[in-house]
């Protein structure tokens, strides 16, 4: 019992300060975050008198659970639901804001003449704003129920997926040096086929499995469920070189479609509490006082960049997708700060020996800059408006007003399902299907390797290999692949219908349309078997062998093809299912 | 975000398997503790075919966190006030099963031609039952709030006490080889010391600072506090030498009289369920199979051991102290298991290195068995009682029962304050107080060699810094000084009244009363005077100075009296207002 003193005493240091800490900066009325930042410093490397930390790697260790334990709150937080409500603004709201912070950091960092990969990440760093900086300061504000809070956490749901995206193109813009279009489009597209897969399959299993273990009435058996399911998940999304922060987040997001999310909220909080604390105190560890000193003009302009080009970009955006100037003024105010993400790009960038070692502090610095501002820019915010709309000359408020009504004039009615709603559903369908049924090749072709130590013994031709994998691999996805057809000819059948009019047609009506929705998905699934077969080259058997798989698989089809359509009915129930599950209160 | 690896990947491995596990050990209805250590041996080295754990050290650090808070659990589960309502057949109870587990234990261990050291571990071993598994059992069975039951949780409260002593003593003996009464004594006079004054303080100190922090409704604030101290305190408890599992208990013990109580449980509950899986799998890491079939014949003669030798010495204790047959042997079938603090004495006896490297895991072998027949044997209890009581003869009942009545006959009928209620009082107040001035002195001796580094620039002379360090000492300790000699003379004049009757005395009745009442408290002061002397010998003055102290003090004390006689109530006054205070619901 006596060995790993250092790691105790490490630990009573970080949470003895930060409960210090916290009290004391809740007493001046400030975000309990910059106190854990502040701690960090004090029993940092680079303060003196005393070295308090004797084992920091132990420490960053637990610092990086705070993370996964972050980002899995934030996805139970997020909500595909609550998403689609507040889509379209916040998507054109997020989006502005990122592209022109991205611009603006990256000028600036060219302005102070740094290297380009540390104007990048600079510029990666200002485009997110704090999720849990905004979440706490509304929520001491008490404004965390209105309307605008909400848009603020659509925005706040878009910028983290985009932000996970923007994670993974650095990491490979770091490894390779540069940005090539193909490359980017091919590591959009795999993290986009990984999420959706992840999405699709784990609300299919995570939550069935939680409501199982849930009926137990044992907190201990559903916390230690559902921390196995997400740090398994975590290990492979590490395995697969995606970060961590990515996994737990995607396995939060699952988790979220839970009807038991409030008590898996309520257990994972004082977890993520303790280490998110653990966390930023090791963010301060790693602020260099000296630094800031010698930075200090670099972070006053970066902080005022962050702050008004936030409220410019975030509150365009809100204002260019429909919401009026108060709602506007209101987001823009609300986002004008930078936090955790930012810390874990800035991190990203030492990790991979990209950034300069400065790039981290002033980091650290204007995210605790911009969160001092937070409540009271958020407080300013009406104020504001109003001194605006009476300084605004009459012909520029009415050129304002006019946009509002053109918007507003350029919205469907609403009814019925449109072509387009329709259309739209039934595509989106096909494409969650080939993700999945690109999903099963991609993964037969990783596994392979792995598998054929196995095989070899009993089954020692490379080819048969192949064909076994394959097989095996088609038979998986055959379940989606008739849905695919099905739903191409569906889709086919649906758009030869308003395409081929009869006015024109005349009595060939029916046959155009009939020869259009049935040599459309014949089409398309030859088009799906390049696919396939592209995405599989690694195991693809060689020709003749493969010519025999799929005349043996044709035959399983027709005999299975019932079987088939009822195997993937089921699932899609069981998805709509948990969809429309609410979580109990 | 991609180092550290290793450490996510045990961390799931870990996580993942003990999901799986607590869900079949449900369906199967054992306890989870069993599937968690057997998740251990599967993911252990001694089991082919993978070797699952890259980083066992850092796995070991986290399990250790789960003793810390599986300790300070149960030490929010300990209160003062419950162990007083079933106070004297607990401790009776409690002693007799911890003696002849002892004593059984040991001779086991000599029978098998163990060592004397593995002999006297194997007893410390046996002796204490397992708190999680008790309560664990009892809630599935519906049992926890019957009055058995209520008892059952006051022997396991005073054998958590004793076990921490036993902690403490087989320490010593391990390291000095054997164990002198002197030793002992001086050892467990420290302990009981340094409880006492930890509680004291601690109450006085900590519920009032939590409920300051509780003010602000955060969850976040009062867990990052609670942690604080928590570890805080271990860290000071681990500086003296102690197991850190002492301080986690005992820093537990002192938040038990904390309002917020049940808030606490609620926030702790998660970190407690998360670090005790990993510990309990960390025991199944330890685990070699093979052990377990090479001792396979002490593992099965120890375990009939225990349950035979708990039910035995712990229903006698139970029946001895006054409860009727059926409670007795309910009790008895009760803590019929050995648990987690027979993990920790003997991973004690591992890191001390004088244990051989078989107990463990035949304490864990033992622990798996007897948890299994826990549940079993508590429903047994009734049955087996009245087919004793039916097989019992007559003459042999007839005794059991005049015992009882014998016993109901020697207890005072209650009413008011008796006088041995309160001169009971008053001792213990003095004993307090003594042992808070005992502390400063101790401490100030203590802490002289660290302080002296920073005297010695303005006062290099050796006995001078003496007198200032002993002088402070003493001013630090006089409002306990003044209670100790204010209590005295109350104790005096009470024991005068009594002892000294008109009826043998006649007129000089008041003088000798009063004779008593003023020398007794001097005397007394004298002997106190003496003590704090010898505690403090490593900083008392020279004799010249020390007079030359004593003199200022003493003038010191005539302006202070009443100040210190004030300071003293408002802490006595607060003290038992926290201890009034019940826990907010």
């Amino acid at each position: 019992m006596h060995h790993g003193i250092g790691f105790i005493q490490d630990l009573a240091v970080v949470m003895a300060l930060a409960g210090v800490v916290t009290v004391l900066f809740h007493r001046l009325k400030q975000p309990v975050v910059l106190g854990y930042i502040a701690a960090g410093v004090i029993i940092g490397p680079y303060t003196p008198p005393f070295q308090l930390i004797h084992d920091e790697q132990t420490i960053q260790t637990l610092g990086e659970l705070g993370v996964v334990f972050l980002m899995f709150s934030l996805g139970l937080e997020f909500s595909l639901r609550k998403l689609v409500e507040v889509g379209a603004t916040a998507i054109v709201a997020a989006l502005s804001e990122i592209v022109l912070m991205l611009w603006i950091g990256y000028e600036i960092g060219s302005a102070f003449g740094w290297s380009p990969m540390d104007s990048l990440f600079l510029g990666a760093i200002l485009a997110i704003s704090s999720t849990t900086i905004i979440v706490k300061a509304l929520a001491d504000l008490g404004l965390k129920r209105e309307s605008f809070a909400q848009l603020v956490f659509g925005i706040l749901i878009v910028e983290d997926i985009l932000g996970i995206a923007m994670l993974v193109l650095l990491s490979g813009i770091a490894q390779t040096g540069e940005l090539s279009a193909g490359i980017a489009l091919v590591t959009l597209g795999k993290l986009l086929l990984f999420m959706t897969v992840s999405l699709v399959v784990g609300i299919l299993v995570v939550p069935r499995a939680l409501n199982y273990v849930a009926k137990s009435q044992s907190d201990e058996m559903l916390l230690v469920s559902v921390l196995g399911f997400c740090f398994a998940f975590c290990l492979l999304v590490v395995k697969l070189d995606y970060s961590i922060a990515l996994g737990a987040f995607l396995i939060g997001a699952i988790m979220a479609e839970s009807r038991h999310l409030h008590r898996i909220e309520h257990l994972i909080a004082p977890l993520r509490d303790t280490f998110s604390a653990i966390f930023f105190v090791t963010i301060g560890l790693m602020l260099n006082p000296a630094v800031l000193v010698d930075y200090a003009w670099p972070i006053a302009v970066i902080t005022i960049a962050v702050i008004a080009g936030k409220i410019v970009s975030c509150g365009l955006g809100t204002f260019l997708a429909g919401k009026d100037g108060r709602t506007a003024m209101r987001v823009g105010m609300t986002v004008s700060q930078i936090g955790e993400f930012s810390f874990i790009i800035a991190s990203l960038g030492l990790t991979l020996k990209v950034t300069s070692a400065f790039l981290y502090p002033i980091a650290v610095a204007v995210s605790a800059l911009t969160t001092l501002f937070t409540p009271y820019l958020i407080r300013a915010a009406d104020p504001l408006t109003r001194r605006l709309g009476h300084a605004m000359p009459p012909t520029v408020a009415n050129v304002f007003g006019m946009y509002g009504q053109w918007l507003g004039s350029l919205r469907p009615a609403s009814g019925g399902p449109t072509v387009f709603g329709l259309t739209r559903r039934i595509i989106l369908q096909i494409a969650v299907n080939l993700a999945i049924v690109a999903a099963v090749f991609l993964g037969a072709s990783y596994g392979a390797p792995y598998g054929s130590r196995f095989i070899t013994g009993w089954l020692p031709s490379e080819p048969m290999q192949r064909v076994v994998v394959w097989s095996a691999a088609l038979v998986v996805s055959m379940p989606f692949l008739v849905a695919v057809y099905r739903k191409t000819k569906s889709l086919a059948l649906l758009l030869a219908e308003i395409s081929v009019q009869p006015a024109k047609a005349g009595r060939f009506t029916s046959a155009i349309r009939y020869a259009i929705s049935d040599l459309v998905p014949v089409v398309s699934m030859l088009g799906v078997f390049l696919l396939v077969s592209a995405l599989s080259s690694a195991i693809l058997p060689p020709t003749g062998l493969l010519v025999a798989v799929l005349l043996v698989a044709a035959l399983l089809l027709a005999v299975l093809w019932r079987w088939c359509v009822r195997i993937h009915a089921t699932m899609q129930i069981a998805l709509r299912e948990t969809f429309d599950e609410q979580p109990d209160p």
